[in-house]
């Protein structure tokens, strides 16, 4: 456990002692040591009897808090910050020793120092002294042990009533609104869309979870093509044979054209009854940070959209229509578009409990609905909170005009994910009725993402967010692991480097994979959001401030850092190996082994990583002889050869050795122990081990030899000629250490991501002219 | 997905009626087809737009429901169980295909069947045939494939109102409790021991959550020394070396005394002023179970006992001193002890909301304590719910005059589960004054679990539950893995054999691990304890009948079956090699190899059943000739000489061969889909998995030679003497058939569960004389 708190506001005296009191905590004028006992005494809202409360706690190591306060014994520092230790869940010779005090402090970077006056009044506003009350007051904004605020444990514990109303402390809001007694209900919201070709326009289902109130709430909007179930059938029916061979392509240059017309003539507004909501619903599957921000006067929206059980339209998988399927939510929302209570459209249902104001969340799919709704430009979307989002289509299922699965996923393509998400099949009725005109859209979806070339087209330009990234005005968040494969770090990168300069941008930078982060122990990432949804959504002022980008160090433990951007400014150049001339690697394996490594791409990295396959790859290892940080993609230039018409070029960089890294899924350091209100939506405390392992993947890149002079470039390979080309493999922020290796590995078809042709081929690189471009802070 | 019912209970027309009439259903005459399309209609509480739930159900290949209610089409048997299998949530063209529903129904073994006159009226009081009435009656009280009772899915729904009161419907009670607002307090009960001798009586604190009723409640107990917090680092600070001299011991027979005296006399009860209770909790870990009977009308109760934080006494672990701490709570429920608000002891609270009838719940430890709480024959315990429990603690770490871990906890004993357990010192003014005293009683107990010599003493008497069987009054219901090598099989076994007749008893036999099968697709555990809990603590009248012993099936899939009994009529013999007169394996292992397996016991385990072991172990290959299944304990008889004057002995018995088999975890089948109320407790859903593998364990057994003549006799070992000598493997009940092999491993060590002596000495066995005593049904 290590301290890395982003969401504390330093705060006024006069402000602190408003919040405390408003707490009922008591402020008036008496000795730091009376005032101690009282907040100890306020803060076990739970026990009437106080004198229990005081004898269960250590106040040194021969004392009980009760015996402490009732003696003469002066309070010290040590008995302060034991006690606050206490409070905060941490366990005396458990957790640490009291005769260690000062080394446990430093170890868990405690962020909070005592300096109070033991003896005198603690109420002179002296602001550079930290006395008790402020002691006291950063204490209660700040995580135990057990990753909640003790603010947030003490109101779960009941310190607070349920008011339904927002009651902010140090910049964030409480969980004083009722999650036992929530509004749940459902509207189907009408899209400028008709994707089914019906005559009528799409209708989304909507599912809302909101708090009785009498005053407009922010809306919290996930949209997440999963929410209304999946077809793993026939998902499994559209998956793509990785095995296959690479196509020779007639050089040529690829002009993506823009979609066209796309939306229905606006129309006038039916003149139809105004009801409530007539359908309802007991549970439905909700992200944690929604269940943290209901609970704390945010409503939460859930939107299958387009293409899914309960809506109508067709799966058209992150094009503009399928963004439009959301962006009427939030015109809902504001007033700009319908909502009816059911598919029937004879009532219609207002969103007067709505503010307007939306953020949105969501891992992966969900993130990239995020992103993509952010590109509208829709007003009343201030936050997009954006977690592994993918930030174009093409870079998902394909690189460098090759095709290229993502990590884990081999066969995948975006036509085997349109039919898993198409949940309409999974109601009877809808299947009767809508099964074949989707199989037929299907049919033409698995034309359009061209698998044979492996390139660019009209298709992947509209799924691709970046190039409207100027039309964001939402702040964003983004989230990202420098270890997912899945959606890989470029998606992110770039994305970054693509916002426009007028709004707030942040970047959580991890060491996982494709994982969630709110419910880590060293990062208090659920109370920064707290703290930014706080200010943009209900327009309370305070001086928070995130940094622009916040990324987990590699190299120690629970240790997270500020830096300026993501993206070094100097390349460092290491050559490949200037004594090496031409060192050939072959295409082709025996066919067992072939068959082997398509069966299990696990076994095929292993062996590459411990650089058993001499014969079909180049294994490289370049000593690190100083310190660096590398930040952003390390570029890789090559001259290569190759002994046919085409070719492909996969590489990985590894650092390689036995050391501690982090693991790349969280575990659970306790389970089900972090309340997100009173007793609501519990989840475990978890974070990433940090362990022993041979090697960690720094990053990948893979090209098609046709496309070396440009995504939109194709050209010839001419065999047994000498061609110069050079490329961006995943960025990554990474700390080497002196003594540190790097071992670049140079192949051809990777078992987990490329294609797999077994044509026989070679490739020679001249090592002595071939390099990288390691870009560092 | 396959059913397997064991919770329906056959019901009585008219009783049908009024159980249908009471849940708003109508049942006035009429069509079939008009009566299905009034319950679907009513079984969609949800939405108020009928027509769309009808547009959305599937009738025929076809025909929406809506399409086919309007029309004049026949209603036929197909289109009943299309409709019928729709509403337990199979999805047509996932799941099932309309066109292929006969073979669909008999794959799950579908229990409901449709004979119903499709054009005539249904409710001429006809029993023989099954009626749309009693169709969907039964289907009410049927699962659907996400694990709940459709009756379960639509009270969730809100098909009836939250009321407070019990609303029975086939025999079980409902989910109308108001889990939202449910009384959560604490008291603290008086015990009539002192075990820390303090002068003081032990305090045990008690966690109640409990709805608000105006009536008397049951309550289900859950007594687990892991409640209230557990130190992994004391446990691990107690930890044994396995690696060890096996000791020979002196021949003598050992005579246990029973313990002495324990209780205090009883007292008056103070004559102290009544109180609500003063201290309340937020959260606190619960069991589904409960959590699924608290929402229908069943108080939870949680007891950390006697030696555990927030309570006082020592950690005496399952002697009888630690049980008259969970006893006493049963006591107070029926007035007969005291519970004050606090340790101040100025108040006390009187269970005035309790019926006093209790049933106690819980796996391991907790199943353990459900078993010694019934030996005490306390009034008030009605049903023990004992999943995995431990019925002698000797059995728990020892085995025949040996020392003899719990799978998968090498070093384990009951002193560091001890330490484990006292929480005590995680409250740091309770350490302060207390962890000394704790640590002296620790250090007596390591003494008396007596390691060096693995026998039975008065310290294990105590704890072995078995001899006090015949005073259990409790119906029992024991749940069991029979691939639980933690808690052996042959604990439930052995209490099940010893229990009075005069009790009703139960018994599940599993095919996992040491897991819980509450949440199983397969079988409706949950519902069928609601219907004995519902019988035995709230008295209402039904023909629930549940069988003596009910057997997941090891060769099929998803298959339970009903037993007479645990333990099989006759013994078959299996000479183990007639050929062979002395084979002989040694004990000791090359220095590196004995150290390999010391540090991986599933290195050591792998390579014995794949018989590279050779020097160590001899191996048996047993065909089998014909179908039979085995039911209960394998006894082994061998003749064997030692080189030395000592000896351990193990043997394994495995199914070997590759063929499906369930594997001992659940895995999930569909992530948080259970409801256990109203948005309550929600679960996954499980089911061990059915796959290949090369080898299943049947059985093991372990035996120090010395104990060869019984546990309680002592005799030399005489070396290169012959000896013959038998003993119990661990019970089973498995199915084997024509074609199988039994492999029988002989060795000494076991690195998983044994001492690790690596003396050098060998065994030799005269396989000619050993043999196997098989019990079959």
């Amino acid at each position: 456990m290590k301290y890395n708190q982003y969401s504390y506001i330093p705060t006024a005296k006069p402000q602190i002692l408003d919040e405390l009191n408003q707490l009922g905590f008591p402020i008036e004028p008496m000795s730091d040591k009376r005032f101690l006992r009282a907040f100890i005494e306020k803060a076990h809202p739970q026990q009437e009897d106080k004198d229990r409360v005081l004898l269960d706690l250590l106040a040194t190591e021969n004392t009980d808090a009760l015996t402490f306060f009732q003696s003469d014994q002066a309070l010290t520092r040590e008995i302060v910050l034991t006690l606050a230790l206490q409070l905060l869940d941490f366990i005396p010779y458990v957790d640490f020793k009291p005769s260690e005090l000062d080394d446990f402090l430093k170890k868990i970077a405690f962020p909070i120092t005592y300096k109070g006056n033991t003896q005198a009044m603690s109420l002179m506003l002296h602001y550079k002294e930290q006395h008790m009350l402020e002691f006291l007051y950063q204490l209660l904004a700040t995580r135990t042990k057990n990753g909640m605020l003790l603010i947030d444990k003490l109101v779960s514990q009941g310190l607070l009533p349920v008011s339904n109303r927002h009651h902010y402390f140090n910049g964030k809001s409480l969980a004083t609104f009722d999650t036992k007694d929530v509004i749940r209900e459902v509207v189907y919201v009408e899209t400028p869309v008709d994707t089914d070709k019906d005559g009528e326009r799409d209708l989304v289902k909507v599912q809302i979870l909101r708090p009785h109130t009498v005053f407009p709430l922010p809306a919290i909007l996930t949209a997440s093509p999963y929410h209304a179930g999946v077809n793993d059938l026939a998902s499994d029916q559209h998956l793509h044979k990785m095995e296959a061979t690479l196509a020779v392509k007639e050089p040529h240059t690829i002009a993506p054209k823009e979609a066209g017309k796309l939306l229905l003539p606006p129309q006038n507004k039916p003149n139809l009854p105004v009801s409530n909501a007539t359908e309802t619903f007991t549970f439905t599957s909700t992200y944690r940070l929604n269940d943290y921000l209901l609970a704390r006067g945010f409503a939460s929206l859930y939107v299958s959209g387009i293409g899914t059980a309960g809506s109508t339209g067709l799966m058209t998988s992150g094009d503009k229509a399928h963004i439009e399927g959301y962006k009427a939510v939030i015109d809902w929302l504001n007033g700009r578009a319908i909502a009816y209570t059911s598919h029937k459209k004879d009532k219609q249902v207002v969103a007067s409990w709505a503010s307007g104001l939306v953020a949105t969340t969501g891992i992966s799919y969900l993130g990239t609905m995020s992103t993509a709704l952010a590109t509208t430009g829709v007003d009343g979307l201030k936050v997009i909170i954006a977690e592994a989002g993918i930030s174009s289509w093409y870079d998902y299922y394909r690189e460098n005009g090759l095709v290229c699965s993502p990590g884990g996923y081999p066969g995948e393509d975006l036509d085997s994910l349109a039919a898993f998400t198409y949940s309409r099949d999974l109601v009877g009725g809808d299947y009767l009725k809508n099964h074949d005109k989707h199989q037929a859209f299907l049919g033409e979806m698995t034309k359009q993402i061209d698998r044979t070339s492996g390139d660019y087209n009209d298709f992947w330009h509209e799924r691709n967010y970046r190039k409207n990234a100027s039309h964001i005005k939402a702040d964003v968040v983004y989230v990202h692991g420098l270890q997912d494969w899945n959606v890989k770090p470029s998606h992110v990168y770039r994305i970054f480097k693509a916002l426009p300069k007028t709004i707030q941008k942040h970047l959580f930078l991890h060491q996982g994979d494709h994982v969630y982060i709110n419910n880590w122990q060293s990062l208090d990432f659920k109370e920064s959001m707290n703290a930014l949804l706080s200010q943009k959504l209900l327009n309370i002022k305070s001086d928070f401030h995130l940094p622009n980008v916040i990324w987990q160090a590699n190299h120690q433990e629970e240790t997270w850092e500020s830096l300026d951007d993501f993206g070094g400014r100097k390349p460092l150049i290491f050559p490949l190996d200037l004594s090496k001339s031409d060192s050939v690697f072959k295409n082709a394996y025996p066919k067992e082994q072939f068959k082997r490594y398509s069966k299990d791409f696990k076994a095929f990295k292993q062996n590459l990583f411990e650089g058993k396959l001499k014969e079909n790859s180049l294994l490289i290892d370049l000593p690190i002889l100083e310190e660096m940080k590398i930040n952003g993609p390390i570029s890789l230039t090559l001259k290569v050869r190759a002994s046919h018409n085409k070719g492909l070029l996969s590489c990985q960089i590894l650092d390689q050795g036995q050391k501690k890294q982090h693991l790349s899924l969280p575990r659970i350091i306790e389970p089900r122990i972090i309340d997100n209100g009173r007793n609501f939506a519990i989840e475990d405390l978890k974070e990433l081990p940090f362990k022993e392992v041979p090697q960690r993947v720094l990053t990948k890149g893979f090209l098609n030899l046709q496309n070396r002079e440009g995504l939109l470039s194709i050209s010839q390979v001419e065999p047994d000629e000498w061609m110069t080309l050079s490329f961006e493999l995943q960025p990554t922020v990474y700390q080497l250490q002196k003594g540190d290796t790097l071992r670049v590995l140079l192949y051809t078809t990777d078992f987990e991501h490329t294609i797999r042709d077994n044509t026989d081929y070679a490739l020679a690189i001249d090592l002595s002219q071939s390099y990288l471009q390691v870009p560092v802070d």
